[in-house]
This record gives C-alpha cells, structure tokens and sequence, in this order.
C-alpha cells in the first residue's frame, strides 16, 4: 500500500522537513520528526537557542538537515546581535557554540557554523549587512542541498540498475535533508528513472527513525517498502533477497571510514560476506578531510530512555544498566563506493576523496 | 542494580516457568511471559487446548520450555479421554496435533509429544494406566530438562573462563527452559562458580525477549546485565567490549546447523569476523538428526503487528509492508561449539552431534 500526501500537508515536492518565510514573526518552520509518522506537526522558531534544542532532541534529525538548521538558526540569532562588528562577532561566537554542542557526531554541523563564520566576517570586514549575509548563506546552504541530492541521486541510481532489492538503515531522506534525501535520494531517483526499486528498510532502534521516518517517507513517495527489523536483514541477504544495501551518513573520515547511525557497520559486515555492494550516499559537507579515520570521530551516547521506553511503554526492567550508543563506525574496507554530488569515489578512499573537491 | 525475588515469587529456586499440582483442579501453571517484567502473573491451565493456545500466544516460549508444557497439556488432555485403548488413542492424536501445530520451527515440542506418545502406547500395550503413565513422563521430562541445564551449565562454565563479557540474543534462560536455562544456565553457573561475568543482553526485537525477560532474570539472580539493541553488539565487538557470545537454539540440524531466535545469524556474523567464539547451548532433545541441514528446518512468520506496535505505542505508518521473520539459520561454520547436557560438540558436527547420543 502506497498513499500520497495529505491535501493539508504543507511538505514541498523535495519533502524539506524545514521551511524559511522572511516575512513571518517566526522565520524559521521545522517539521517536528518526533510526531511521525503519526501527525505531520511544524514547529515555529525564532532564536537560536530553540533550534539548538530542537536539533538535541530529534525536532530535526540527519546530518545534512541538521547543518541546514544550524545555518538558519544563526540567522534567527543575528536579529538580536549589536550592531557593532565586535559586539556582533561577540554575539555569534556564542550562538555558534551552543549550537556547536547541540549534537557531537554529524560533520554537517560544523561545516554549516563554519560556512556562516566566513560569511559575517567576509560581510563584517567589506562593510556588508551580515545579517542579510547570513541569511543569503542559509538560503544558498539549503538550496545547494537539495541540489546536491538531486546529483546524488543522478549518480547513484545508475548503481542501482534495474529492479534493485534495496536494504536501508536509518532516514537518510529527504527528512534527513534540505530535501530530496541522500541514500532515499538515490533511491528516489531509480525509482523516479522507472528503473523499478523496491526497499527494505530498517526499523533502526531505539529511535526508530527506519519505521517511523523512512516508512513513511517512502509511502508518501509512492515507493515500494518493506519494514523489518533490524536484525532480519542478515536472513533477508541468506536468502538472496536482497541485492543493494545504501545508507546515509553523518561523517566520512579521509580514509573513507564512515559514522552513521547505530547498526550501519553490522549492515555493513552482512553485505560483505554475502557480496553484496554497499554504499554510501552523502554530500560533500558530510566528508571530514580533518579527521584521519574512523576512531577519530566523537561517537555520542544517548538516554537510557530511548532504550527502555518507546513512547510511554516501557520494555525493560526498572533499574536495567543499559548501552545506548547513537552511532558506530564503517571501516572503509567494508565500503564499496561513496556517492556524492561530485561523483561517486572508490577505494583506495585516501585519494579518490580529496579528489571529489577539486572536481 | 540487581534486585532479588519479592518475597511474594511463586517462582522456584529454578526460576521455573512452570508448575505442575496434582492436588489443583487446573494442574499446570504457566508464568505469563508476556507480563514481565512488569507483573509476575501465573495463568491456570486444565485442558490441552488452553495449552496449544499459550504456546502460540508466547504465554510460555523457548524451545525447552514449550516441549515441558506440551508434555503436561497432554496429561490434561487425558484425564477427558475415554477409557477404551481406541477412543484414548483417537483422543490422544486429535491433542497431539492441535499441539504440534502451535509452532513449527522448535524441535522440542515434537520431541517431547512423541516422548509422550511412546509412553502412551507402551501403557495401552502393558496394561498399566496410560494418563499416570503419562503424567510421570511428564514430571520427567521437566525434571530431566532442568537437570540438562544443570549439566549444561557446568560444560559450559569452563568454556567462559574469568571475566567473561558475554553477549547473549533472545531468552535462553530459565524461562525458557524446565528452569536454570541453557545459554543463561551456563552463565549462571560460571556466575555460582565465582568467575566473574558480565553480560550484554540483545533486546531481541520485535518481541524483545531480551528486554523483557534476560534482563529481567539476570537481575533478580544478581548476575550484571547490560541492555543494549540488536544492532549495537558490533559496534561493542568493535571496542573489544565483549568476548564471547552464547545463544540458546530452537532446533538444531545433524550438519551443526542452528535455527534460533531471528537476529542470531547477525551476531555469528560478528562474531566471526571478530575472532570472538560462538557457542550454543541446548539439550540434547534440541538436536534433530532427522534434519538433514538448515534449509530443511521449518522458519516460522509471525504478525506484522509484533513489528508495527510496542504494546499500544504504533511505530510505523498504517499500512506499510511488513515482513516478521521469526527465525533464523545459523551455518555450522559459524558455531564454535554446542554445548550439551551430554558433553561439548565441536566441528565437524556430522561426527560429534551424533556421538553425543551414544556416549
């Protein structure tokens, strides 16, 4: 069963899970994740300090969405800054840092926040409105995302090829994204293509974002889904009847080690021993050239709660230690090829990755 | 934290999911798994069809467990047959089938109902009284399926050595067994023994077995349990956090292939590739030498809506696609050893499964 958006939804053909209307009290709009796939709820921002909180508990989730956010929120940040250039560098230095420490993992952040920096001290130092500079940034940020998407999408889905049984882990969607989405981009554009696709998704625990986000958004989409849990997919690959596995991520290493949600490198280890092709479909901003590899990315943990609680239902024992850990990390011998919107890089990932910015 | 039995348990000293009461109108009780841990609530069985049905509702489960509860429904079945050999017979087939047909993929409960049905035959042809005959058996079977996890436990143990971090999948305790438990009866024996273990418990989704009921056991037996998802144990694997891994089994083939609780192939996967040993602990009534390999075994599918909803919380759109694969196949070349009542099998399991009958 597929079904199409409500004729109340207000999501856009790229699906954005954030809207930016200059003219409103509240500029910036963000669709609250945590209500799916039950009710499709936008919440209204107008300070940062609100959208850092609304990135730290899943209102927005996914890297490059994420970075999206943080670039409108240090726009939403600048209304209230002096107007003298030290005191607004005073003013966005402290709202880069509390959104900074909104969530450690995802890449997309930093670059977002560091993107916008240069913007208002290139404004600052020519004389420029760096409000208005920021605000440009933003819209640029969020454009080029979705675009990127969209390349993505161009380059992965001839990976794809025809009739593809693909495993997905986590919403690497549109909801993860400006739009579009980056792994559920490529999938989008085969099946846009008419290239036939069909997906399972994981369910993705504690947080749910397979069932809740990529069920959903698939639906929407009119695409061919499946939902299972995260353990069934190794039973899936014995029996033949999955061909393709694409995730998302929220930080390439320059060795081509990718960090991504919890359970990405066990996807990753059954793929490989059943020789089937695994990738990873992700933006530009999402490769850190900074970090050598895996081991050197920050992995955040996370409540407890998320564990022991879905909804208001409880699962475990009262008392129970627990591990919630939100993100691990792939090897990238265990990565067959990363797609971005310049390209699709191979191993050996040390020279094909650098190699995809000076393109 | 660790917390004790209240003192208002009915559980035994075994942790027994079952009781059996001559005395009581209804004789059998079944703890009620699908309370815990929330509630310890003890449901009263008095027919055989009661019985059938609480197998297949996961009232009782585990494969050991299920084959003790299908030996004492057929005692409760009996007390309602006629009392000429034909109609006792005719009777006796019409509950053995309702019975096997409860759930396909454990071997223990055709192990035990054909246990019963030798005993039922060798009573008609001797002349002694079929229903005490068969509910000695019975009492047998129980009996000798605790002491089994005793046996088991002490094989076992000395494979676990000091220290262990242990990862375990599903519930192969105490619960889900006569009592003591299988994979968790060895890890309680090396706990008694003073070894010094740590356990990381699987959640098991959908049905969260782990949860709900390791989590829950090891506590009240003040054995440390860590809760975790399915899809974290790699990345622990990953940190050199756990060192070995021990899961019960459903049924088990003459190759040493082992079908047990879906998610279990994934963590043999890890473990492989980890160099961490795998082991499986089941009786010897688990092994089903008619069972040529893996393929052969029966993989039971069960509701979507164990997969769409936690309890009253739904987590997916209404509608979507849903496969709920209970079971997986674990290939021999996967399993480090099998631990029996009757010894530890190793590969090449043709040779040492069957030697394991005679010894």
């Amino acid at each position: 069963m597929t079904r199409q958006k409500s004729p109340a939804s207000r999501l856009n053909e790229d699906l954005s899970p954030l809207h930016w209307n200059d003219e409103a009290k509240a500029k910036l709009q963000l669709l609250d994740q945590r209500c799916l796939p039950n009710e499709e709820r936008w919440l209204s921002y107008r300070d940062d300090a609100a959208v850092a909180e609304a990135i730290k508990t899943m209102v927005v989730r996914g890297a490059p969405a994420i970075g999206c956010a943080a670039a409108f929120a240090l726009v939403l940040g600048a209304e209230g800054y002096p107007d003298d250039a030290q005191g607004f560098r005073h003013a966005f230095a402290a709202s880069f840092e509390r959104l900074a420490a909104s969530r450690p993992t995802a890449v997309n952040l930093f670059w977002a926040l560091d993107r916008q920096q240069k913007v208002m001290e290139h404004a600052l130092a020519s004389g420029a409105d760096p409000r208005r500079a920021l605000r440009d940034e933003a819209l640029a940020i969020w454009r080029e995302d979705i675009e990127s998407c969209r390349q993505m999408g161009r380059h992965g889905a001839k990976l794809l090829g025809k009739d593809a049984n693909v495993l997905t882990h986590c919403n690497a969607g549109a909801l993860a994204t400006g739009g579009y989405g980056t792994a559920l981009g490529v999938i989008r554009a085969a099946h846009e293509a008419g290239q036939g696709v069909h997906v399972y998704a994981d369910e993705t625990r504690p947080y749910l974002q397979g069932a809740r986000l990529t069920a959903w958004e698939l639906q929407v989409s009119g695409i061919d889904v499946t939902l299972i849990c995260d353990n069934m997919s190794g039973a899936l690959m014995r029996q033949g009847a999955i061909n393709t596995c694409i995730v998302g991520a929220d930080r390439i290493a320059k060795n081509g080690d990718v960090a991504n949600k919890i359970g990405t490198y066990m996807v990753a280890v059954l793929a490989a021993r059943h020789g089937i092709p695994f990738y990873v479909a992700a933006p530009l901003s999402t490769i850190d050239l900074e970090t050598a590899d895996g081991d050197a990315i920050p992995i955040e943990e996370r409540s407890a709660r998320e564990v022991t609680h879905v909804g208001k239902e409880r699962i475990a024992p009262e008392g129970v230690a627990v591990r919630h850990i939100a993100f691990d990390v792939t090897p990238a011998e265990l990565v067959t090829a990363i797609i971005t919107e310049a390209g699709v890089a191979e191993p050996p990932y040390e020279h094909s990755l650098p190699g995809l910015f000076s393109s």
